[in-house]
């Protein structure tokens, strides 16, 4: 078993529901993604760099509401600033994206 | 803008798909439902408190495919356990779960 994570640790982490509005390819990196992503009110739209390629066509991602691990420190990768990361389910090689199984607000809280 | 989480932080967090097998009513709290989840070949079913009432009538959850904070520290609530928690998004009193939006093993970890 790992390690036990505090109730008060997991409140830190800003997970929040987003749509992507618009994918572009890394110009440096063959795997990556730039994506931006719309926050609802919450804030701008912010970029962030996914490792999708292989497992999704940018006409799959663009619209789709995802979650965004809001305040992971950025990164800069390959000359690309990721501002947070997209969660997704991984098993064998195989990447799928988790999304509100309904409607609900962009920019609400995952809790 | 909340304090930024390194990468290792979140690394420590144990995230994973798992379905819901069985609900029933929680004795003591109103708002509560027990669930039975299945996280795969990962180990045995576990069970799980999760405020969804107001949100989600039993058969709407069971075979659902969810996302399991594993590793969160265990919590007993009004004499029953919960081994870790459920994680939805959350509007203006709504509950929205968030699932894999393709099919996918059971146990397979967010990451």
């Amino acid at each position: 078993m790992t390690e036990h994570i505090k109730f008060n640790d997991w409140k830190k982490l800003d997970l929040r529901v987003g749509k992507i509005k618009a994918v572009k390819d890394h110009p440096n990196a063959n795997k990556l993604y730039i994506l931006l992503v719309d926050l609802g009110n919450v804030e701008q739209d912010i970029q962030l760099l996914a490792g999708l390629k292989e497992n999704y066509k940018p006409n799959e991602l663009i619209g789709k509401k995802v979650i965004v691990f809001r305040n992971l420190e950025p990164a800069v990768i390959r000359g690309i600033e990721s501002a947070g990361m997209i969660l997704a389910a991984t098993s064998n090689n195989k990447i799928v994206l988790i999304s509100p199984e309904k409607d609900i607000d962009l920019g609400a809280k995952i809790e």
